[in-house]
């Protein structure tokens, strides 16, 4: 079987850690899956772009993105600047889509995965925006054109959540979820029960890289809004756009309040919520005192955690814990590498 | 396309719980999955057995099934009373078998699975004795005859736990597992820390007809190392023995080390563990002290957890919590559907 023809969109640290993940499993992915890869396009807002049918040095790419130069030099021929131009004149099987999420529309990554859909290629992304945006229409059009669009790594990072209702929690029926869906705000509350304000809280977040530089897309509820947007809409098939979710950050929560909930046993998590209802899909994002009972209260710093009701279950819980040796962007690239191989497998 | 066929091994609470679900879900099995079905041999060992190919009543064979009584009425034919007889002398296409597990050598039912493969069936089970000790020669029997054997139902019930493996966590390497398995020793340690003695706890655990007249099968841990033993079996390719599995059960815990352990802010678990070392996997089963920041202080009653450590996430937790309103046998009942589909999607 020939290459898989891989083209980066965006190779910011979770690109970067998905070509080293496709690096480190080679062997692997070919012996359990029989795939092969090959790296042909790599497209950069800031750092230029490459392509080359015959194959991109992964290292090579790797040591110039780590150290910031362009990728150019890397390039056979021209690359276009413009993303959507590069995808038209690139022949390749995979679009990995990793650019910075737009809440209002989810452009221009939807356009582009359309692109991608059109020429050929599974579209596979990190990207929340086309999610709740564009869910049905590239689910749709990729069905058509017998590719995939997949984006497990959009919620939870690589925790498997989309695939796991797609392929295992097969005929149940979800009656409703609540979770921890934004590691950065849980970080910033574990920070404050340690004694921190929320500006110090907010600026140790920043310093290890997990919060932006602009916090609030964080701190408002914005990302987990998107998140339970785009929960809903693929697993409860109903369309919810983020600015319809009733949504209250952590900025006005106060060390007294934190103090308080210590005193009582219990602590403030950033909860999101969303359920059935006859009138439709009722959804939330808001703090909520949690005690040592709910499966929620020891999920602490960047680890998140969503609980799903049935029809055929007891609550289910997933949950991924912070590690050690597993970075954020590896855990990511890992949902982006188990699309690739569910896209080959057709599953 | 005709509808399955499907022949119950064994008609307790799960296989009744399973006809029950199959009745409940007709519509959405046919809308969602393209399954109709029909029930065409029920097998117990005490309440006799029916068959016709032309579909036994569904509803009749749970009102007598409830109410103690014979099912042979039900029968078109002389059933054979000897399940391998019975099973050569169907046409079916699923067989779900449900009868009590054998620890020592899994049989009589790992025979009755590879003969309902041999005459053209998927192999189903809820029991723990054939994926202990047979489960390679069941799948490669099953692969070369173009069926499945599946046992979702094994391990916690319901939940997705082989499913997430085979068919979700793809290209991940499981390097290791620590869970509460067992859900009756978790219930009697909790009614421990209520408070009662372990006689009452036991007690209690069997009135709610969860632990059995003769509790030892879980107390002294030969229900979590089967677990442990299946999991390793089939997650880590590594067959191993229920009997090799080191193991301590709770029978030595005194209500004082419930005491201790309350005063430290911590609780005893029942803790099933292995991980791949350099000499093989090293596994066990022993009561284990733990405190909240734990993904299992907070797993109380007949709740049940695995936390698996990967490759290329951060520690991953699986979690079913007692549900006031899904019953065990359904939930496990469920694990026996997911099967179902999962056979027929060829997943």
């Amino acid at each position: 079987m020939p290459p898989f023809r891989l083209v980066f969109l965006g190779f910011g640290n979770v690109g970067q850690a998905l070509l080293q993940l496709c690096m480190d499993k080679r062997d692997e992915l070919r012996q359990s899956f029989g795939i092969e890869w090959s790296t042909v396009g790599i497209v950069t807002a800031r750092h230029g772009s490459a392509i080359d049918p015959r194959g991109i040095d992964p290292d090579r790419a790797l040591a110039m993105a780590a150290a910031g130069e362009s990728l150019a030099p890397l390039s056979r021929r021209q690359a276009p600047p413009d993303p959507l131009a590069f995808i038209h004149d690139c022949e390749a099987d995979m679009l990995l889509e990793n650019t910075p999420v737009n809440y209002a529309d989810g452009q221009p990554a939807a356009a582009h995965l359309r692109a991608g859909l059109e020429r050929g290629m599974h579209a596979i992304t990190a990207n929340k925006g086309p999610v709740v945006h564009a869910y049905r229409e590239l689910t749709v059009r990729a069905a058509a054109l017998g590719r995939r669009f997949l984006f497990e790594a959009t919620v939870m990072g690589g925790t498997p959540i989309f695939s796991l209702w797609r392929t295992a929690l097969l005929g149940a029926r979800l009656l409703s979820f609540r979770g921890i869906l934004n590691s950065t705000t849980n970080l910033i509350l574990s920070r404050m029960e340690a004694g921190a304000s929320f500006d110090d809280a907010v600026a140790q977040a920043q310093a290890l890289g997990i919060a932006e530089t602009d916090p609030r897309g964080d701190t408002q509820g914005w990302d987990a809004a998107i998140k339970v947007a785009a929960l809903v809409t693929v697993l409860m098939d109903q369309p919810l756009k983020p600015s319809a979710v009733p949504r209250q950050g952590i900025e006005n929560l106060q060390p007294e309040d934190i103090a308080a909930a210590a005193r009582q046993g219990a602590r403030w998590k950033l909860v999101c919520h969303a359920e059935q209802t006859p009138d439709g899909v009722s959804a939330s994002v808001a703090p909520q005192m949690v005690d040592p009972a709910d499966p929620l209260f020891s999920v602490m710093g960047t680890s998140a955690a969503v609980t799903f009701t049935t029809d055929v279950l007891g609550p289910l819980t997933i949950r991924e814990s912070e590690s050690p040796s597993i970075s954020g962007p590896r855990s990511t690239a890992y949902g982006l590498l188990a699309d690739m191989i569910s896209a080959v497998r057709g599953t």
